[in-house]
């Protein structure tokens, strides 16, 4: 283990949040709000610590697979302890396992609150727990490989542990490029619903903070009705831009770089995506029917909430615990399925399913004919065996993660319904889930460990648990 | 596809449930029931039925790979239908569905019933129930291999079809023999119970049908209260029953036959199993302290509901819907885990769960240190990578399997935590779940089309998946 440079990098990254602090700290300038002094000493404090780690310079800057995946764990760990100290630091959230809760909701764009009340806190506050949304919707290490001057190529494993999907690819040569053309892609489509939004009359505060929400598909709110007091046509955007973040960012790569079209709509993940948004939508809307008002407020809110959680964005327009049982059951299992590899939406990751069913198929067809090949194919080229069996493993990793979870929180008594979807909504980096932590609900009635713990499957579900998993490993901690 | 021998097979099996009939016919002399006659008829007509079917000699007897898990997924099929008509002739269960879900239910040994009442069902109709359970835990076929003058090597894939666990092997080289020991022990154990609840008073019909739902692991009581009413020592003897019948068989093989406690000992799985017991139990006594009335109160009914879930057998002496939300979500936990493989147990199986936790462990560590390599060793031994790659696309089609069924049931619009628990309690061959499925409710409610779908689960979970999938592949019935 290269403590050096893991150190280092840490250093730079609370650089960058002192920089991140700023922005609230400006907003608060135009609502004149006092709380915007601690965002100003956090952003100079983060900035003076940050220098003083990063003054001694690592010979290498290499980093490998277990220096990467520790590093971006640790990463995220500090950048929350950070990011929370100013709600701590303002009052408005004095505790600080409560702070941090919301912090890494935020980040890993979860959306999960302790609040019950959101519209007490100040404007700077809001902006910058929607703010985290959008850093962490991309990542902040893609972030830092695409401004700060870093070479060697295994830098590629800090790509990889941060972006989402059993098998992250380059778009071009240079990674750097990269990371470059998928922040250039997430804040040209951000500023456009910002923009859209304003045109419909929305004031600029909203648009910004619930466009941020949208675009790191977050769920943060900005009023104890989430999304439900804005007009259908706003409702609409929310929907439309929830479900094109949700896309895997090659599709735009296609269309906007390269500009083929054709490429765009042969990628067979997008495809299914949007057909099970298609698919369930529909459904919700025939089963959950007595629940509307009419045939278009059925189809924005199914719609809404299809692409909220399939999005893993976690807004609502409608009270869905109340929906009948197969309307809740589908959304459950667009819980587990999620969005699109490559996109910033969390959950398994549409191509995992593709993949896992897949191969699921061939080896039930190997049984038929034993001298079948056990290929698959995505896309029209082979899947690696090794991808096919990293799909296998991630899922044993998950249900692990997943029951564990759910045994330690259950001590604190709620029902099985809540225990269940509240571990679903913060490993799959969702919000809401269902009874006690439904969308007119939140998680301040959990215990200190029980909301430990939900932050490590907040952390685990956007990392895709390895790094995580790897802090526990006693291997990762001996010195090389 | 050979559609011949497996039409053959067919045919014997017919006959074999004829000669069954005979047991509840013959119960229902010493009690001067005329729901006997429908017993003796349905005997006739079996061994008639069978006879011609079997008229046409086959040539070739082998079963290969497709051919063997066809024949035991078809013959499952069969002996339920032809099962379940003399409740219905009986008049006892007058609807055929719910005739075939309970008789699906007895043989699976799931113990699902859709009775309100079975204080109701006459003695013969009592028995023959309960006899199912006894029949289908250790395997018809396996039965068929021990009675059968049937050579060939590749009647293995009838063994393997039916036999529970990630790798079946012979217990000696010559297979007949392995299955006559089978059940030697299992006829045994069986008597042995009998005779001790016999000595604590209980009456011979109690002692044979409650030791067939044991033995078994099935969970058909023939009292409204399961075994609540029994007495403690007599719930004892259950408890201790249900847990040996969940061990792997090969610890008796060793102990009986080969007198070597040392290697009994050394099975890591049976290790793993009474671990989990011992955990389990002395959590829920702790947990739900305030539900029992002394320490003795609470470890009897602790032990005996954990031996009744881990086992997948679902009997039960208290409410364990009413207990707090830790022991209810180790119950749940308990029941995907299952028994051992091996044993009579149903669910996922103790021997996968450790396969997949140390590939699991293994693949984590391979981030650490990518030069090592990926093997697992149980019992000392290297599992072969066939075998660990098995397990995984065994939780796939597991997962898919319980997604799809718990989607299809909730169409009827019960609660999320009875669709979920109905299907965890039949494809893992239970018998109760939670909520309106608890011990104190009934699968009744349900919608014909749930009931099927709730039949196939739990042939699925017996059959342990792909025979009952390869139903519905297309290439399964072309004709070679």
């Amino acid at each position: 283990m290269n403590f050096a440079s893991v150190l280092f990098l840490l250093g730079k990254l609370i650089q960058i949040e002192g920089a991140l602090f700023i922005a609230p700290a400006v907003v608060s300038l135009f609502y004149g709000e006092k709380q915007g002094l601690v965002y100003f000493i956090a952003a100079i404090s983060c900035a003076v610590l940050g220098w003083l780690i990063t003054l001694h310079r690592v010979k290498e800057q290499n980093y490998y697979a277990k220096e990467g995946f520790i590093a971006v764990a640790l990463g995220w760990i500090v950048m929350s302890v950070a990011g929370c100290l100013p709600f701590v630091f303002t009052g408005e959230i004095p505790s600080f396992t409560d702070a941090f809760f919301e912090t890494v909701s935020g980040f890993t764009t979860t959306g999960s609150s302790i609040l019950s009340d959101v519209e007490k806190l100040s404007h700077c506050s809001l902006f910058w727990r929607s703010f985290t949304h959008w850093i962490g919707g991309m990542g902040v290490f893609v972030f830092m490989l695409a401004v700060l001057p870093m070479t060697g190529a295994q830098n590629m494993h800090l790509l990889r542990s941060e972006s989402p999907g059993p098998d992250v690819g380059k778009l071009v040569p240079k990674l750097k490029d990269s990371a470059k053309i998928l922040y250039i892609i997430y804040f040209g489509m951000t500023v456009l619903e910002i923009v859209l939004l304003l045109i419909t009359g929305m004031p600029l505060f909203d648009s910004i903070t619930l466009s941020f929400g949208t675009a790191g598909t977050g769920g943060f709110g900005i009023r104890n009705s989430s999304i439900a007091d804005y007009s259908y046509i706003q409702q609409l955007i929310f929907s439309i831009f929830m479900i094109l973040f949700g896309i895997n960012f090659n599709f735009y790569f296609f269309i906007l770089i390269r500009h083929s079209i054709k490429e765009a709509l042969n990628i067979e993940e997008v495809r299914v995506y949007l057909g099970l948004i298609a698919v369930s939508t529909a459904a919700i809307m025939y089963n959950a029917r007595h629940m509307f008002e009419s045939l278009s407020d059925g189809f924005i809110k199914s719609l809404f909430q299809v692409g909220s959680i399939i999005t893993t964005t976690g807004f609502s327009t409608a009270d869905f615990n109340e929906w009948p049982a197969l309307s809740k059951t589908i959304l459950v299992c667009l819980m587990f399925v999620g969005a699109c590899a490559g996109s910033t939406g969390g959950g398994f990751k549409i191509s995992r399913v593709i993949i896992m069913i897949k191969s699921y198929l061939r080896e039930l067809m190997h049984f038929i004919h034993p001298r079948l090949l056990k290929n698959v194919y995505m896309d029209g080229r082979k899947v690696k065996d090794e991808t096919v069996n990293g799909v296998e493993v991630y899922l044993l990793s998950y249900v692990l993660v997943l029951i564990v979870s759910v045994i330690v929180i259950s001590l604190d008594g709620f029902d099985l319904e809540t225990n269940f979807t509240a571990v679903m909504a913060t490993l799959n980096n969702i919000g809401p889930g269902l009874a006690v932590v439904g969308p007119t609900g939140n998680y301040s009635g959990f215990s200190i460990l029980s909301k430990y713990v939900l932050s490590f499957d907040m952390l685990a579900g956007r990392l895709e648990l390895y790094p995580m998993l790897l802090l526990f490993a006693p291997g990762t901690w001996r010195k090389k």
